[in-house]
């Protein structure tokens, strides 16, 4: 994989260029994207900006705008879509220095149907949903930064099964307009990369917020809190065997491990992601769905026809049930520094048929804390497995530190 | 002016027919519209929906999307614009029924620069902003309803100046998907009709949520917190008569009067809200303000120059006093059952180039706070002055159903 910061590095020294940075980059698109089919659409050439990140190739996903390439949703019915405008997000970017590669391959409106992608690591398996080509355009190395979005767990959920390094930030963190919703209390921009640092540098400079390039944090001493999410089941063997190896890698770093339960609210709260996404959908794809339902694909349609059964009443619950559960997820993160836990159910589904799933995830999402997940270990596919790191609300420059940390840990071979 | 509620009637009784309550509002648009200049596109011909809301013509603010007719935010840059899709609340709005009428004129993207739309009751005064269109289209009895949205004061404000009933509903009941944001914080989507009775009803229809159309309350016994709001400035003569006569209203009807001051958190917010806007409109156009700055018309020109000075970690306090504003506005409403301020500073200005001042209502939509506001006198210049009723977030009925009490002993003549 291409790493961020040590492409800015070699900049800083003399030993490339922005342009030489950027022509690599081209290349390695070149090179793998026939396998990978990561790119919706690719910009002719590739101009470096002017800014920290200059140098730096970024995939977007293809429901954000922008006003110089299709913006194509996934969907036959945006086919060729232009937009006037480029989201603030792609305009914060560009504001950094970085250049946009193109744009990456999104599921249709972000749900389950999946996307033309392969995952880098195993041409037959899934690389994940929705956010499919942004991780898959990562993990083959072609770029070293691309931007998802999550609503179940559509960042963190690819960056596992294509072994890359993801951070699905504060809600609202980065400003989602400009970007097409599906369900907008939970819909969130995340950013992927080679490496937990990457992510920190990248999300300071696009942010203006120089607190987030935090430095590695000490695990010796650090409360982690595990947390197996009971209400959302069982993990596989690989995902159980991926929180085994960071307890290990942690333990013998020093942190102090804490068995970590939930709580009702935050159980009740998993539970209202379901109504509160089936509601919030049905609005959002109103018009496509009144007036486009054959073209939308058979998962997106069946979900709809079934989502709209949903009463005001329920989503009104729903919303309630949201706000009780961030409520607890204060008491819940301040126990400990970070808690730890899956980032997927195991390895990534050995079919293109299906993305994954996004059970534990969800529930993050809707409370809208940090959460980072880094490459850990190999599945017994061969495939990654990994965990996600995750603080309260508006604490990212914490996980960001806690996963530099482990990420030396785990890059040392401890 | 059209009211709703009396059109359905007289379609129930079979004493009108849908079509013929539209075509009547093609008559009176025609009529009014040369002197008006409340629209900026219109359909060919109004054809009624299926739904409660049949034969209602509906005025769009233009800067939400609609997928039949152009959406030029009040700008040049978006001249002839054709979004792909209707906006959630325009596709609510056909599933109730209604008929979009024409999309409003808006301030460009919303801000200060004034509209070509004159005010109904004096053409050389201000309709008031941005939703001016919608507010002069139900002032002048083109349409019984419209649609507009609040970032400042841009629903209440300009149905104060045109003498037209408003609701700025509780944040994010009206989803603002598909609408050009401004500042996504604060942006809610509003309606403009008749009376709080026609308000009522129809957004009922809209949510789907049939308590939004609630009965009157009952004035007598009900504690009402008379708030001057002196964190916003001196009202002019016609707003301090106007909450004057308010209390003699309701002090009449056996309601208790509580003189309710406000709190250091709440004053924090109300100056909170002037960087957490700034920030984020300039985040939302950024592209327009890189890209096509010289099309913007001068005081938003001159705004986003000065705005973009704002640091992230300027906005990031502004959304910490936003918060502990909104837990401060807990127990402000909590001890009374509404409170009544000022809709405006006073009558709608005496020049075109201006579009008013949003000081008195600036704090609540911050607040995401229900606010409601009904035609109540006349002012020294002969143009309506009133005042807003709000109550605590999720509590729209409950101002709903004040208003309809207060309506109905304005009506009375009491």
């Amino acid at each position: 994989m291409q790493s961020l910061r040590d492409i800015l590095n070699r900049i800083a020294t003399g030993e490339t260029s922005p342009e030489q940075a950027l022509a690599f980059s081209a290349a390695r698109i070149a090179q793998r994207e026939p396998a990978i089919q990561a790119f919706a659409s690719q910009p002719e050439t590739l101009v470096p900006g002017q800014g920290p990140l200059a140098g730096i190739a970024c995939g977007v996903k293809d429901i954000i705008d922008t006003a110089d390439l299709p913006t194509g949703m996934g969907s036959s019915i945006y086919e060729g879509w232009r937009p006037r405008a480029d989201a603030p997000i792609v305009m914060a970017l560009k504001g950094a220095g970085a250049t946009v590669a193109g744009k990456t391959h999104t599921t249709a409106f972000a749900f389950l149907d999946p996307a033309p992608t392969h995952n880098p690591h195993d041409p037959t398996a899934s690389p994940g949903g929705s956010s499919a080509g942004s991780a898959a355009a990562v993990a083959a190395g072609m770029i070293p930064l691309a931007i998802g979005t999550q609503t179940g767990g559509s960042v963190i959920r690819p960056a596992a099964y294509c072994g890359v390094a993801a951070i699905k930030p504060s809600y609202a963190l980065l400003p989602t307009i400009g970007v097409k919703p599906f369900s907008w209390s939970l819909d969130t921009l995340g950013l992927m990369a080679a490496r937990a640092d990457d992510l920190g540098l990248a999300l300071a400079a696009i942010t203006g917020r120089a607190a987030l390039d935090a430095p590695a944090a000490s695990l010796a001493g650090l409360r982690i809190g595990i947390h197996h999410q009971p209400y959302a089941g069982a993990p596989e063997p690989a995902s159980a065997a991926a929180l085994q190896r960071f307890e290990e890698l942690a333990a013998q770093a020093g942190a102090a491990l804490v068995p970590h339960a939930g709580s009702v609210a935050l159980a009740e709260a998993y539970q209202a992601h379901g109504p509160l996404q089936d509601w919030e959908a049905t609005q959002a794809l109103a018009w496509e769905y009144a007036h486009r339902r054959e073209a939308l694909p058979p998962k997106l349609r069946a979900y709809l026809d079934a989502a709209r059964a949903t009463t005001p009443a329920q989503y009104d619950e729903a919303r309630r049930l949201s706000r009780r559960g961030r409520d607890a997820a204060r008491s819940f993160f301040a126990e400990v520094d970070v808690v730890v836990t899956y980032a997927a159910p195991g390895e990534a589904p050995d079919t293109m048929n299906s993305t994954g799933d996004s059970r534990f995830n969800r529930l993050w999402t809707l409370l809208g804390v940090p959460c980072l997940t880094v490459p850990l270990m190999r599945g017994p596919r061969g495939l990654p497995a990994t965990v996600q790191i995750m603080a309260g609300f508006g604490r990212d420059e914490h996980v960001i530190a806690v996963a530099k940390a482990l990420e030396s840990h785990v890059s040392a071979g401890v």
